[in-house]
């Protein structure tokens, strides 16, 4: 097999270490691995399948001879060394949203809009980990019945924020406890955080990312701009909104879905259940914990639309660390092998 | 002052507690006070402004001389003693979905739909929390524009299932801790649990309530009927999705809304700010714990749609034991004095 000089740029975050964990399980052909991050990881050392490798400079390090590069340390980040590296002759595969919006850069999900891949031109684009969650229930949907518009509302959890996401929400809830009273009639102290605007233990925030444009958040234009791009429907309606919620790993989607003819729950859930990468769950209600640590996004809570008819309302959840991020980077660069 | 003999029925739970404290704090006119509840509680001592009361058991209490009852002791307890109170000369606020649906019986959101209390047969229906939520961010702008279609998918607390659903999610955050690599890995131990099909702590469930029918939860098909009847708008068009949250009070909701004209967010804003009952938050997004032990409801995110056009989405979050449940069943009552 063609093996692949390959790279993590990022590789101490969440993100950055869940890549290296699923390079490894799916054995994917390395012939020698580089990690990189910023200068405060530096000099750190990191067991992997392929040796003890010691975390290089970002700023520093020579891209030559890199293959693969798999970012994750941040748009900044990708804006300044993903060019860079594409141009010494690596494919960037970028989990930022530095790129993703750039019309030269395809935006990929494994299993949905595979053939876009062989379009890029140094750089492919990593989606946002809830788009891409849901993307994997919708685009089975769409193939078969063309969509039309969408109203998407997340439950996103705090490792989206990456590791400081999930120190916040642990020391919130020691910090609170589970002190009834207080939580039950007011009267909390706020716990403070850096992360989020308001507290996250024991809440959730209607607000994820950050204010953009006509009062949405950069995650709410990326359910809008991405799903589009990745399903090719420029004229897709989408009424995006982003909550994030006090779970580790997991990024739940609520979404009512309406397409060119009628779709029944039994025909959907027929198209759900032979799709690849999705799991269709019926006796059980998939949740966020389920979905941590596994690769399928997890379909369930099927139904015909009751109010305006021939829709669907579905719930699905992924783990966001990996379809929803790592592991479709590594998808990507398997596309490439 | 008019005063009334009054009688809170389910009077150790969650809502009971909460409605023997509203009544306090809003210095309702009770002339004497009974407080039943099932035989596990009675002869139990509750402090109060109009002195200690002896609980009294339910099966063996006569409702002769009560004048105004307030019930939250289940359905199944207010289809067995409500109209025999109503009989007995009471008029039953019933906080229960036992006769919530019946033509007969007025459901009453205080501050939306106050005329309809007045066509009471001895029973008047409080309606479900997280349909009071939205009702009271809905109603302004139905009043205004006609409103025609929602989408409507909630973020519950766990006091939605009263102390015991309280009890489950610090139970379960103590036994499963924050152990990050178990929740982010998959590999945690199943917490147990009697009140959710699933674990609640440091997860989302899409699935609140129990199966009804067309694959909707009965929560579910009070936002399609409740709101319906409320409203007055027998075609209003509803997709509904009830998601319980780690959350111990405060019922969110995130909609979208289009009506008989196009609304903007100014508008709606506007609209929303010059409402008795609701708080409009712009600066801070309002969460489920700014909810809790206050009476408004408070809507945030205001946004003009983005998909299609001329509606608007939102965000509400309102007490579920206070606006939601308690509150508006005293207010009810205060409509009676």
């Amino acid at each position: 097999m063609n093996t692949k000089r390959t790279a993590v740029v990022g590789a101490t975050g969440a993100v950055g270490r869940a890549m290296i964990s699923i390079l490894e399980e799916r054995a994917f052909p390395v012939s020698e691995l580089r990690l990189l991050a910023s200068s405060r990881s530096a000099g750190t050392n990191v067991d992997t399948q392929w040796g003890k490798v010691e975390v290089e400079d970002l700023a520093t390090a020579d891209p030559a001879g890199i293959e693969i590069a798999l970012f994750s340390a941040g748009g900044d980040r990708s804006r300044q060394f993903g060019p860079a590296f594409a141009a010494a002759g690596a494919v960037v595969i970028d989990n930022s949203s530095a790129f993703r919006m750039q019309p030269e850069v395809p935006l990929v999900v494994v299993g949905v809009n595979d053939a876009a891949a062989a379009r890029h031109e140094g750089i492919i684009a990593n989606p946002n980990c809830t788009t891409m969650d849901l993307m994997m229930a919708v685009a089975p949907l769409h193939r078969a019945a063309g969509l039309r518009s969408m109203i998407a509302t997340s439950y996103q959890s705090v490792s989206g924020s990456g590791q400081k996401g999930m120190d916040e929400l642990a020391r919130q809830v020691r910090k609170l406890g589970a002190d009834l009273p207080a939580l039950v009639n007011g009267g909390w102290q706020d716990p403070g955080g850096e992360v989020y605007p308001r507290p996250i233990a024991w809440n959730v925030i209607p607000f994820a990312g950050s204010l953009q444009s006509e009062g949405y958040t950069d995650e709410e234009w990326k359910f809008v701009n991405e799903s589009r791009k990745i399903l090719d429907i420029p004229s897709l309606e989408v009424e995006p909104t982003c909550v994030r919620v006090p779970v580790m790993v997991g990024h739940g989607i609520a979404a009512s879905l309406w397409f060119d003819r009628p779709l029944s729950a039994e025909e959907a859930e027929a198209l759900l259940g032979a799709a690849d990468g999705v799991a269709v769950w019926k006796e059980k209600v998939p949740t966020p914990l389920d979905s941590a640590g596994i690769d399928d996004v997890l379909v369930g809570r099927i139904r015909g639309t009751v109010g305006t008819p021939g829709g669907i309302n579905l719930w699905a959840v992924g783990d966001n660390l990996r379809k929803g991020a790592a592991l479709n980077a590594v998808q990507i660069a398997e596309l490439l092998v």
